[in-house]
Protein backbone atom coordinates (compact mmCIF):
# COMPACT_ATOMS: atom_id res chain seq x y z
CA UNK A 1 0.00 0.00 0.00
CA UNK A 2 1.27 3.53 -0.99
CA UNK A 3 2.22 5.67 2.23
CA UNK A 4 0.27 8.72 1.76
CA UNK A 5 3.19 10.93 2.55
CA UNK A 6 5.23 9.33 0.07
CA UNK A 7 6.43 10.95 -3.68
CA UNK A 8 3.01 11.95 -5.64
CA UNK A 9 2.49 11.51 -9.08
CA UNK A 10 3.38 14.73 -10.38
CA UNK A 11 0.42 17.27 -10.59
CA UNK A 12 -0.83 20.19 -12.51
CA UNK A 13 0.62 22.63 -10.58
CA UNK A 14 2.96 23.28 -13.46
CA UNK A 15 0.31 24.16 -15.55
CA UNK A 16 -1.22 26.82 -12.63
CA UNK A 17 2.38 28.28 -12.50
CA UNK A 18 1.80 29.76 -16.39
CA UNK A 19 0.41 33.44 -16.41
CA UNK A 20 -2.66 32.77 -18.89
CA UNK A 21 -3.69 35.97 -19.97
CA UNK A 22 -7.27 37.33 -19.70
CA UNK A 23 -8.37 35.01 -23.05
CA UNK A 24 -6.27 32.17 -20.79
CA UNK A 25 -4.01 31.88 -23.79
CA UNK A 26 -0.37 31.93 -23.41
CA UNK A 27 2.37 33.62 -26.07
CA UNK A 28 4.33 30.60 -27.51
CA UNK A 29 7.60 30.10 -29.69
CA UNK A 30 8.93 27.37 -31.46
CA UNK A 31 12.69 26.87 -32.03
CA UNK A 32 13.77 24.98 -34.25
CA UNK A 33 16.50 22.55 -31.45
CA UNK A 34 19.10 21.74 -34.54
CA UNK A 35 19.51 25.24 -36.26
CA UNK A 36 18.29 27.16 -32.92
CA UNK A 37 16.21 29.05 -35.73
CA UNK A 38 12.80 30.38 -34.44
CA UNK A 39 10.21 28.98 -36.88
CA UNK A 40 7.05 30.31 -35.72
CA UNK A 41 4.57 32.35 -32.82
CA UNK A 42 1.44 31.05 -31.68
CA UNK A 43 -0.59 30.53 -28.75
CA UNK A 44 -1.48 27.70 -26.77
CA UNK A 45 -4.89 27.32 -24.21
CA UNK A 46 -4.22 24.85 -21.01
CA UNK A 47 -5.41 22.09 -22.95
CA UNK A 48 -3.28 22.65 -25.63
CA UNK A 49 -0.38 22.68 -23.31
CA UNK A 50 -1.31 19.51 -21.30
CA UNK A 51 -1.98 17.74 -24.75
CA UNK A 52 1.77 19.23 -25.88
CA UNK A 53 3.29 17.48 -22.98
CA UNK A 54 1.34 14.53 -23.22
CA UNK A 55 1.66 13.51 -26.59
CA UNK A 56 5.37 15.18 -27.24
CA UNK A 57 3.92 17.11 -30.20
CA UNK A 58 3.16 20.76 -30.34
CA UNK A 59 -0.83 21.04 -29.90
CA UNK A 60 -1.79 25.45 -30.15
CA UNK A 61 -5.02 27.38 -30.12
CA UNK A 62 -5.91 28.47 -33.33
CA UNK A 63 -7.43 32.35 -32.35
CA UNK A 64 -8.95 32.46 -36.16
CA UNK A 65 -10.83 29.12 -36.05
CA UNK A 66 -11.38 28.96 -32.34
CA UNK A 67 -9.72 25.19 -32.08
CA UNK A 68 -7.20 23.24 -31.18
CA UNK A 69 -4.93 22.55 -33.63
CA UNK A 70 -2.25 19.88 -33.80
CA UNK A 71 0.77 20.97 -35.74
CA UNK A 72 1.18 18.95 -38.74
CA UNK A 73 -2.71 17.65 -38.83
CA UNK A 74 -3.38 18.76 -42.42
CA UNK A 75 1.02 19.35 -43.32
CA UNK A 76 1.78 16.57 -41.90
CA UNK A 77 4.60 18.99 -40.43
CA UNK A 78 4.60 17.90 -36.88
CA UNK A 79 6.68 19.48 -34.34
CA UNK A 80 8.25 17.28 -31.78
CA UNK A 81 9.23 18.65 -28.53
CA UNK A 82 12.43 18.34 -26.88
CA UNK A 83 12.23 20.81 -24.52
CA UNK A 84 9.37 23.47 -23.24
CA UNK A 85 10.75 26.30 -21.39
CA UNK A 86 8.70 29.34 -19.08
CA UNK A 87 10.21 33.10 -19.12
CA UNK A 88 10.63 34.78 -15.93
CA UNK A 89 7.55 36.35 -15.41
CA UNK A 90 5.87 33.36 -16.55
CA UNK A 91 3.37 34.54 -19.93
CA UNK A 92 5.44 33.10 -22.60
CA UNK A 93 6.79 29.52 -23.46
CA UNK A 94 9.64 28.42 -25.46
CA UNK A 95 9.62 24.87 -27.40
CA UNK A 96 12.72 23.16 -28.43
CA UNK A 97 11.29 20.99 -31.43
CA UNK A 98 12.09 18.66 -33.87
CA UNK A 99 10.15 20.40 -37.13
CA UNK A 100 9.17 17.40 -39.29
CA UNK A 101 9.69 18.42 -43.11
CA UNK A 102 12.08 21.56 -42.04
CA UNK A 103 8.93 23.16 -42.81
CA UNK A 104 7.25 25.33 -39.62
CA UNK A 105 5.18 27.95 -42.48
CA UNK A 106 1.95 27.43 -44.44
CA UNK A 107 3.81 29.23 -47.63
CA UNK A 108 6.37 26.42 -47.27
CA UNK A 109 9.07 27.90 -45.87
CA UNK A 110 11.56 26.60 -43.16
CA UNK A 111 10.40 29.56 -40.84
CA UNK A 112 7.32 32.15 -40.90
CA UNK A 113 9.58 35.11 -40.11
CA UNK A 114 10.65 35.19 -43.77
CA UNK A 115 10.42 38.62 -44.22
CA UNK A 116 13.39 40.72 -43.36
CA UNK A 117 13.59 45.05 -43.16
CA UNK A 118 15.29 46.21 -45.64
CA UNK A 119 15.62 50.11 -46.55
CA UNK A 120 11.95 50.74 -45.04
CA UNK A 121 10.59 47.69 -46.53
CA UNK A 122 9.26 44.10 -45.49
CA UNK A 123 11.23 41.90 -47.95
CA UNK A 124 10.96 38.04 -48.18
CA UNK A 125 14.51 36.71 -47.92
CA UNK A 126 14.37 32.79 -47.26
CA UNK A 127 13.06 30.58 -50.18
CA UNK A 128 10.08 28.29 -50.82
CA UNK A 129 11.09 24.81 -50.17
CA UNK A 130 7.74 23.32 -51.13
CA UNK A 131 4.66 25.09 -52.03
CA UNK A 132 1.48 25.41 -50.49
CA UNK A 133 -0.48 23.45 -53.39
CA UNK A 134 1.93 20.30 -52.73
CA UNK A 135 1.60 21.11 -48.98
CA UNK A 136 -1.81 20.87 -49.09
CA UNK A 137 -3.11 19.75 -52.41
CA UNK B 1 15.65 70.15 -58.26
CA UNK B 2 14.16 66.80 -57.21
CA UNK B 3 11.71 65.36 -59.71
CA UNK B 4 8.79 64.25 -58.11
CA UNK B 5 8.81 61.02 -59.69
CA UNK B 6 11.87 59.97 -58.64
CA UNK B 7 12.70 57.39 -56.12
CA UNK B 8 10.65 59.19 -52.87
CA UNK B 9 12.72 58.72 -49.25
CA UNK B 10 11.29 55.35 -47.59
CA UNK B 11 7.77 56.15 -46.34
CA UNK B 12 6.11 54.30 -43.23
CA UNK B 13 4.74 51.79 -45.21
CA UNK B 14 6.24 48.95 -43.49
CA UNK B 15 5.05 49.72 -40.10
CA UNK B 16 1.10 49.49 -41.49
CA UNK B 17 1.96 46.26 -42.92
CA UNK B 18 2.52 45.34 -39.01
CA UNK B 19 -1.05 43.56 -37.76
CA UNK B 20 -1.31 45.50 -34.51
CA UNK B 21 -3.59 44.08 -31.80
CA UNK B 22 -6.77 45.86 -30.63
CA UNK B 23 -4.40 47.19 -27.86
CA UNK B 24 -1.82 48.45 -30.24
CA UNK B 25 1.03 46.37 -29.85
CA UNK B 26 2.92 43.31 -31.22
CA UNK B 27 4.69 40.53 -29.88
CA UNK B 28 8.01 40.72 -30.21
CA UNK B 29 11.02 37.73 -29.75
CA UNK B 30 14.53 38.81 -29.55
CA UNK B 31 17.08 36.53 -30.54
CA UNK B 32 20.98 36.54 -29.62
CA UNK B 33 22.50 37.06 -33.22
CA UNK B 34 25.73 35.28 -32.44
CA UNK B 35 24.67 32.27 -30.33
CA UNK B 36 20.63 31.92 -31.49
CA UNK B 37 19.47 31.58 -28.36
CA UNK B 38 15.94 33.14 -27.60
CA UNK B 39 16.39 36.22 -25.05
CA UNK B 40 13.13 37.45 -24.23
CA UNK B 41 9.67 37.95 -24.95
CA UNK B 42 8.24 41.54 -25.17
CA UNK B 43 5.52 43.51 -27.10
CA UNK B 44 6.21 46.77 -29.20
CA UNK B 45 3.74 49.75 -29.91
CA UNK B 46 4.24 51.81 -33.31
CA UNK B 47 6.44 54.23 -31.60
CA UNK B 48 8.60 51.56 -30.02
CA UNK B 49 9.01 50.12 -33.67
CA UNK B 50 9.62 52.58 -35.20
CA UNK B 51 12.61 53.94 -32.62
CA UNK B 52 13.77 50.46 -32.58
CA UNK B 53 14.32 51.01 -36.07
CA UNK B 54 15.83 54.62 -36.14
CA UNK B 55 18.26 54.20 -33.31
CA UNK B 56 19.13 50.69 -33.75
CA UNK B 57 18.37 49.63 -30.01
CA UNK B 58 15.13 47.53 -28.93
CA UNK B 59 12.39 50.02 -27.74
CA UNK B 60 9.78 48.01 -26.39
CA UNK B 61 6.36 48.74 -24.74
CA UNK B 62 5.74 47.91 -21.44
CA UNK B 63 2.44 46.94 -19.93
CA UNK B 64 2.94 46.45 -17.09
CA UNK B 65 4.37 50.24 -16.15
CA UNK B 66 2.02 51.46 -19.53
CA UNK B 67 5.37 53.56 -21.12
CA UNK B 68 8.09 52.93 -24.05
CA UNK B 69 11.00 51.20 -22.17
CA UNK B 70 14.65 51.06 -23.64
CA UNK B 71 15.90 48.02 -23.00
CA UNK B 72 18.98 48.42 -20.48
CA UNK B 73 17.94 52.12 -19.74
CA UNK B 74 18.63 51.19 -15.80
CA UNK B 75 20.37 47.87 -16.45
CA UNK B 76 22.74 48.92 -20.05
CA UNK B 77 22.02 45.82 -21.21
CA UNK B 78 21.05 47.26 -24.55
CA UNK B 79 20.30 45.58 -27.42
CA UNK B 80 21.88 46.73 -30.72
CA UNK B 81 19.60 44.93 -33.67
CA UNK B 82 21.28 43.56 -36.46
CA UNK B 83 17.94 42.15 -38.07
CA UNK B 84 14.32 43.04 -37.60
CA UNK B 85 11.80 40.27 -39.13
CA UNK B 86 7.93 39.93 -39.84
CA UNK B 87 6.52 36.78 -39.96
CA UNK B 88 3.96 35.64 -42.17
CA UNK B 89 0.67 36.94 -41.35
CA UNK B 90 2.14 40.08 -40.15
CA UNK B 91 1.39 39.96 -36.26
CA UNK B 92 4.87 38.75 -34.53
CA UNK B 93 7.78 40.55 -34.71
CA UNK B 94 12.05 38.47 -34.78
CA UNK B 95 14.67 40.87 -33.37
CA UNK B 96 18.07 39.55 -33.93
CA UNK B 97 20.32 41.67 -31.47
CA UNK B 98 23.63 41.65 -30.17
CA UNK B 99 23.08 41.76 -26.48
CA UNK B 100 25.51 44.31 -24.36
CA UNK B 101 26.79 42.50 -21.41
CA UNK B 102 25.53 39.24 -22.19
CA UNK B 103 22.83 39.41 -20.11
CA UNK B 104 19.23 39.90 -21.14
CA UNK B 105 16.70 38.95 -17.80
CA UNK B 106 16.10 41.26 -15.21
CA UNK B 107 17.19 38.51 -13.09
CA UNK B 108 20.85 38.64 -13.98
CA UNK B 109 20.59 35.35 -16.49
CA UNK B 110 21.50 35.33 -20.24
CA UNK B 111 17.99 34.47 -20.85
CA UNK B 112 14.35 35.26 -19.43
CA UNK B 113 13.97 31.63 -20.84
CA UNK B 114 15.67 29.77 -17.83
CA UNK B 115 13.44 27.33 -16.56
CA UNK B 116 12.58 24.37 -18.29
CA UNK B 117 9.87 21.85 -17.57
CA UNK B 118 10.99 18.46 -15.90
CA UNK B 119 9.24 15.70 -14.56
CA UNK B 120 6.14 18.22 -14.39
CA UNK B 121 7.71 20.67 -12.42
CA UNK B 122 9.57 24.13 -13.79
CA UNK B 123 13.37 23.83 -12.92
CA UNK B 124 15.85 27.04 -13.11
CA UNK B 125 18.23 25.35 -15.36
CA UNK B 126 20.59 28.70 -16.51
CA UNK B 127 22.91 29.92 -13.93
CA UNK B 128 22.82 34.11 -12.69
CA UNK B 129 25.65 35.38 -14.19
CA UNK B 130 25.22 38.91 -12.23
CA UNK B 131 23.09 39.48 -9.20
CA UNK B 132 19.93 41.85 -9.77
CA UNK B 133 22.14 43.88 -6.66
CA UNK B 134 24.91 44.40 -9.03
CA UNK B 135 23.13 45.45 -12.14
CA UNK B 136 20.38 47.64 -10.95
CA UNK B 137 21.95 48.54 -7.50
Amino acid sequence: MMNATNTQPPSNDWLDEVRWNSDGLVPVIAQDAESGKVLMFAWMNREALALTADSGEAVYWSRSRSRLWRKGESSGHVQRVRGLRLDCDGDALLLSVEQLGGIACHTGRASCFYSELHAGRWVPVDPVLKSPEEIYG
